[in-house]
């Protein structure tokens, strides 16, 4: 199974991993949420080589998650940006940081979110929709639908 | 700059897509949270080659992501299971889950997940642990820590 592969699976998270879920494209996200606009600064903040960046952003506005718009004209130079469906990965870039908080980093936090709305600085957590309690893995019971459920039993019957 | 460098940056975004961010982990991760647990289905569920999924297996057990556990002792066959770094990863595929379910599939969720705590079928999201509020990108204003400013100015300068 190849990368394309995982973009036709009927499971969500896998579709969601076959568009974003790889190094760079998650660090050209980080760099988004944190401003960051042009070229030249993705290439310097991420470290990436110049071909494997253009490839990435490429594909990241082939499926909509960033647009490119115009910022000079002589010569022509853009300026990339995330579009609505690119700032819905906001809560996947959030939890990453989270996790790499808690786990991988001594002190501080490198990057301290501020909600605007209530003022205060904040860490983000997921929550129940319903009930609005704070949720982990062992709050959730995940069940899968007919189709997905489907494709797997398919799986092992092919083997 | 390669992944190992993403590992000693500053930023624990950075940090933490160079533990598990790339496709075939995550894809591990996914299978984890519906309760994979041995080789074989790992390799059915996934579709990656049996080489690479023992290679990042190695990995997230390194990483203290997953541990191995005997199920048989003639022959010796172990399982897999998140330990609690893993299952503090949750978030992270739920937050690739809802983007899919929102941006990349029709109709139904492949994936439905139930609130044990209420009850309900429910869609976490994120929130601000201050006043509750469900946060999205735009209501989140980022402020990088001093030790993470200095090291992006050292890029700059070098340049």
């Amino acid at each position: 199974m190849s990368r394309a592969d995982l973009a036709s699976q009927t499971c969500s998270i896998a579709r969601s991993i076959a568009q974003v879920g790889d190094e760079w494209s998650l660090m050209i996200l980080r760099e988004l949420f944190l401003g960051t606009r042009r070229f030249d600064d993705f290439l310097l903040y991420t470290g990436m080589s110049s071909h494997l960046l253009s490839k990435r952003l490429r594909k990241l506005e082939t499926r909509g998650v960033i647009k490119r718009e115009p910022y000079a004209y002589r010569p022509m130079r853009h300026e990339y940006r995330l579009t609505g469906m690119g700032r819905d990965l906001w809560p996947v870039i959030v939890a990453l940081k989270q996790w790499g908080d808690r786990w991988l980093v001594d002190g501080a936090t490198p990057v301290q979110i501020r909600h605007k709305g209530c003022g205060h600085v904040t860490i983000p957590e997921m929550t129940c929709s319903q009930c609005g309690e704070a949720m982990s893995a062992t709050d959730a019971r995940a069940r899968l639908s007919e189709p997905f459920e489907n494709e797997r039993t398919s799986l092992v019957r092919s083997t």
